[in-house]
């Protein structure tokens, strides 16, 4: 079968054909029917070798859905034939952070060399894929699969980030969306789906802005000197009870930490390498900053509920496997509009 | 092996000698090194043949600790010879409940025939027995199997209750615990445990409230026509803010009505079969009354981490298999002092 | 100044002339802006002598909004001419459940005597009311007050019961609304705002189930002794997550039973005199019932949030002082299409 | 009447004698029974002339408690000779914050005017202070007001930062205190009073880690170098669940970052001026970081709600006013046991 891998450190991705991988125990095949690239996977093919350590080969994908193939002995509840979602943060299953399904938490995993497909174990971005465990799949039903297996990632990263800030998300708050890309612009949409706050959306480029309007902002800000100004002259002074950060590079962090509101949330979920100094002088009384990773189990049901009721639409280019190189170049120039998926 | 069973219908449970059985793939088979009796073997068994639904022969014990002693192909994560504790309420693992450990409430373990052991699927009390996924084994480490076994209903049950209240159990509050046997006697100790509210225990039987102060109840109250005004003299006048009514007849439940706060909690632990008319001109201001299934996931990770720093231990009475007849009749008796544990 | 009294026991409401108030220390004297009828308002005046306690004669009245007119010695924070809803389940505001702003359920507000606007203390529907404490005062800023004030109950007290239910509120539930009336029509609205559930609006007037599917309702249903399972072919089988019953009588009451899922949330709001029996054997496993009262302060300023976004409009009918007596007759008949509202 | 005040920039504390105030319209007389110092009140006084903003002359302390000596017109609900604490961080009452009793983030106070005593308005360091609303007491009733004053600062501070990081604090978790001075070593018994977590107490000093395991640490760790590396053996390599630095210098904000688990918190508590950089890359997956701010009206309620039964105990060195001065020098020099309290 076809596949995108890394092979080589420095030497970005490639298409190569590989074995159709088998089933064990427990396990499910699935035929991939769409895989999605995230800014990640040039996060770790970006590495240099003394740092990388995701195995090599690595088939690529942490986005992925598919149509069960094969079920390895034992396999209980899950469908021949059916479509499913691949949840991608993989913990042990057993530890507490994993009784909970907060596997993206998992305390074991590392100690028990389990890693998540696309960034460890193989990934979704080839014909067949193997999932470790049937809960790591969740029914999509009639959802389009191409449409939908962005939101395992660039929904649930924004889903979680944006659940834990729900307290600070009551009626008359207000939320600032630094960065209206690929989880940006999903973040917008759940924002205006589960809660009544007034979204201001903060990005340097003119398009993404106008996507970020397009689906729910209430203001858009391009970015620059006087961005924690302007959201302090929309919110009266008080500044937005929370600032999700897709960027999360230092200059993102320095308006987020300027345009919080005393006991406000900041949430750091670009990894752009920025740093939030958190502390009296610093923030403001009772702000808390955080840096989520992924999301839970239960919050990919929940995003993908989202999505059926139409609450949530992931903006998509779909290319070939055989595209799957020009579509990483092009992500890599950031010049998708949303959200690159590759359908093999 | 030997195993207790309830083989016909209103003739009790008996001790017979069955099959060793096999794990299937993603199963293990644990050598069992303790089984908690329940009031609700009781109540299954005391139900006439045209409402008994669990299936016969019924291997019982739906509270069970062992060892591992045979992995099913493609296990993960588990130490044959590990000790372990057994978490009961078995789910379907995939659903949006399942998804966070919450599988007393699963949505489709009915439709797909999934059934708890000893509640339909072959129970602990025996030599052997089969757990379905590794997922449903917290690991024991040092806790002594026997003193530990009955957390995972007895102590399980009231800590899922507690927790659901936990709002209202703030520093200054009240609580109630209506019944001081096998759960309520460990619903208090969870309460001191975990929170600084004062406990009332309420029983009918003064060896019980002997326990109940023994354990850590504040005030002990002989359960009778005046129990809520005494709780309401003890109270300011205000009443309790929490009650967990571990019996659930329709008198406790008379008091639990009668002593509850405004805006205040009920919890029907007890499956006594009474109910609490809720609503205005019936319930005060604000009240919940909730009647909760026993316990999630890492809930039973939390209860035996309680156990584990010695904040919660069971009184225990321990019979070998060959006497678990004569256990089973002690608790239909009402005799037991805290909980009957069979070690085969 | 003309103000709507109840003076005698079985009599309703008049028209009267009372003189002007003047503000104590600490108080602050409204022009009254409007004025809110509520059910509750029959409720009272329904009540026979021996069970009636509000005092006699009463200005009835407990929503209100008004501009400040005069303000008592030692008031702070409050302007002159400034247009403000009056916050109405008034308590002692020092407890411990006032010091939260959860004065709807203060623990001392009977024994020192303080009841609400209109439900003892003078009420709104006059030319000139009385708020005895600046806290009780939120701002309406540039929201039109006639439009508004039903808010101040029918607003409050739908987003109290709702936000008691939050947890149960995720992507993929769904909520029912029994009774599309003054409460109901709201309640649908904050639903759909703070929330992505499905909304099942049920009633047995047609022309409320068309003002539910205006408002937001994704289905209506006509109650009947279908009810139930409709709702159940509406969710898969699996029952409402949470139910919220604006009517409260003893049919209606029976729908939420049947129609809520395990693990769900039924609120009685209505004060229709039905009692939902509550336990093992009556309700699914895990199931929480609640008649909550009024709201809290802090909810009162997120709900006129949520109108001042547009999330929130209450359909009203607007009278003169002078024909509050004709605008009560037709709440008593049941034919008010929203909220009928007294413009002094 | 007699007073410690700062009167001039750099010359410390002194005692003087002024006028017994006047309680205006709303406001409250005390005969202070006790007024607890705080580091915050050197704090201030070490700031340069051109970042000093709270006024001269200034009354100090902001922690207080009093007999109800004189009411001013139209305060409802205190009783002349009543024994009250007084919360502190006194905000406008009204807005959103405020509306919940969390003054402590009141977001119009800066606007108002509005100080807390000792930080402003004038403090209870004299024999007389001046409260401005009755909300502003809470019943001390048979609590002895010296053991207890300190507790609305170094009680209500640890006890708001503690609670905001509840859902870390399950059982099985540790909590680390770094730092068992006046707020640490009421935040140890607080941790155990309120949850069944594991205590690691760190700090420089021997005797102070002796005051912490007589109050509760389970384990004492002396700072150094090693000690976050300590903390992760006592956690099985996992790091703490919760972090509460009150020193919040560099070197132990350093520690906590190290010391932190997965999806854990850090609460700086400290004014010790270090700064937590937060994010990818520096803080595990999923902490969370927060710089809370004293605490809100209902936990003061409950502070003294855990005093009462006896579950939290200040160490107090008590001084007369006269000898206030000293008093200061010596929490000046890091030399005073607990806590200092001036009874006047």
């Amino acid at each position: 079968m076809k596949a995108v891998q890394y092979r080589e450190v420095g030497k970005g991705p490639e298409v190569v054909e590989i074995d159709i991988p088998e089933p064990g125990p427990g396990q499910i095949r699935l035929r991939v029917t769409a895989a999605g690239l995230c800014h990640s996977d040039w996060f770790l093919m970006d590495l240099p070798a003394d740092q990388y350590a995701y195995g090599l080969p690595l088939t690529l994908g942490h986005e992925g859905t598919g149509i069960v193939h094969k079920l390895g002995d034992g396999v209980e509840g899950i469908d021949i034939g059916g479509s499913y979602a691949v949840y991608g943060p993989w913990g042990c299953g057993q530890c507490h952070a994993c009784s909970q399904g907060r596997e993206n938490y998992c305390t074991r995993a590392a100690e028990l060399g389990i890693t998540p497909p696309g960034l460890g174990a193989p990934g979704a971005m080839a014909e067949y894929m193997i999932v470790d465990d049937a809960r790591h799949l969740v029914p999509l039903g009639d959802l389009d699969p191409v449409q939908t297996v962005s939101l395992t990632d660039a929904g649930l990263t924004p889903y979680h980030a944006i659940r834990a800030a729900q307290d600070r998300l009551f009626p008359g708050a207000t939320a600032v969306v630094i960065g209206a890309g690929g989880l940006g612009h999903v973040g917008i949409q759940i924002l205006r789906a589960i809660s009544a706050v007034t979204v201001i959306a903060v990005d340097q480029n003119e398009e993404k802005l106008a996507l970020a309007a397009e689906v729910g902002a209430h203001h858009t800000l391009m970015s620059g000197p006087d961005t924690a100004d302007e959201i302090r002259a929309l919110t009266g002074g008080q500044g937005a009870q929370a600032v999700f950060d897709f960027v999360g590079v230092q200059s993102t962090l320095d308006i987020a930490r300027a345009a919080v509101a005393v006991d406000g949330y900041v949430s750091i979920v670009g990894i752009g390498g920025g740093l939030l100094p958190t502390g009296f002088f610093s923030t403001p009384f009772g702000v808390s900053v955080r840096a989520p990773y992924w999301g839970s189990r239960s919050e990919l049901h929940e995003v993908l509920d989202l999505a059926r009721i139409g609450a949530v639409t992931v903006h998509t280019e779909v290319y070939g496997i055989d595209d799957a190189v020009e579509a990483y170049d092009k992500l890599h120039a950031g010049t998708v509009r949303g959200r690159a998926v590759v359908v093999p």
